[in-house]
Parts: C-alpha cells; structure tokens; sequence
C-alpha cells in the first residue's frame, strides 16, 4: 500500500482571492509581518499496488481529476506504507 | 524571511464526503486500487522574521484562523527563505 500526498495550488498568473482574504485577516489579527498567504488543496489517496507505477497513475489522477491543469499546478509525494 | 507550509486535513472521527465523492470518481475512472481519499487544505505564507519565534507565530495563527480545531487538525513546515 502507498500514500500518495498532492498538493494543489493555483499557478502564478492566477489571482487568489480566498489567499488575499487569509492574508487580510491575519493582518487584522496583528500578525502584519506576514506578507502573503496562498491557499491550495491537499489530497491523501491510499493506493493499493496496480499493474502500472504508482507515480504514473497519481500523475494522470491529477490530470484527470484533481486538478485543473489550465490553472492549478500540482506535485505530489509518495511513501510506501506498512500493511 | 520564512515559508511556512500549513496542512489542515480533518479529524478522524469527522467524515469527508469530499473526499468520498472524490474516491468514487475515481473508480469510475477505472482507478479501481486507490482505497480511500481524504480532502484537506494547504496553505503558504510568506512571513518576515518578527519578535516572536516563527512557529509559535504559526501554531497561533492555525488555531485562531487557518483551521477549525474543534474537526480540523493541522500540521506545518516552516524553511527559511533566500532574501
């Protein structure tokens, strides 16, 4: 079994509202030495061992799926698990 | 200046039908050995060195904001950054 961690963010060119909110808010709260805040989506899949590499198929997941390649980015991690 | 990576991802106990939903999408796309998904969020903030240590600062700003303690927990990453 594997853990597969992706992290999904929006790309660069790509404004961020919800991120500039955040960043607003922590202002307010007094925490003024933070200087931008960006928010993503994090994903844990368990993946059961396939014919095909893991590392492939969480790849074409992301493209399939998870993310929305026009705008978001993605990369991912994965670690082996102990069944 | 700082990178602090933020991870919030649900409790245990609470369910996820983000998650689930996503799971099932993903068997539908033939995706058949992936076992489970969970949906969390991921935030980055940039933050420039203040009179308080760094992670005191984050650990604060995910309990007053960024997650909901009561069915969230969090964990983070913090890396200095090049100026």
């Amino acid at each position: 079994m594997y853990l597969a961690k992706v992290y999904v963010t929006y790309k660069n060119s790509i404004l961020d509202p919800k991120g500039e909110a955040i960043n607003d808010a922590l202002h307010r709260l007094a925490y003024q030495n933070v200087e931008s805040v960006t928010l993503g989506k994090y994903f844990e899949l368990k993946v059961k061992a396939g014919q095909q590499p893991i590392a492939d198929q969480v790849d074409e997941m992301c493209d399939r799926l998870l993310a929305n390649v026009n705008m978001e980015s993605y990369r991912y991690e994965i670690t082996e698990l102990e069944d």
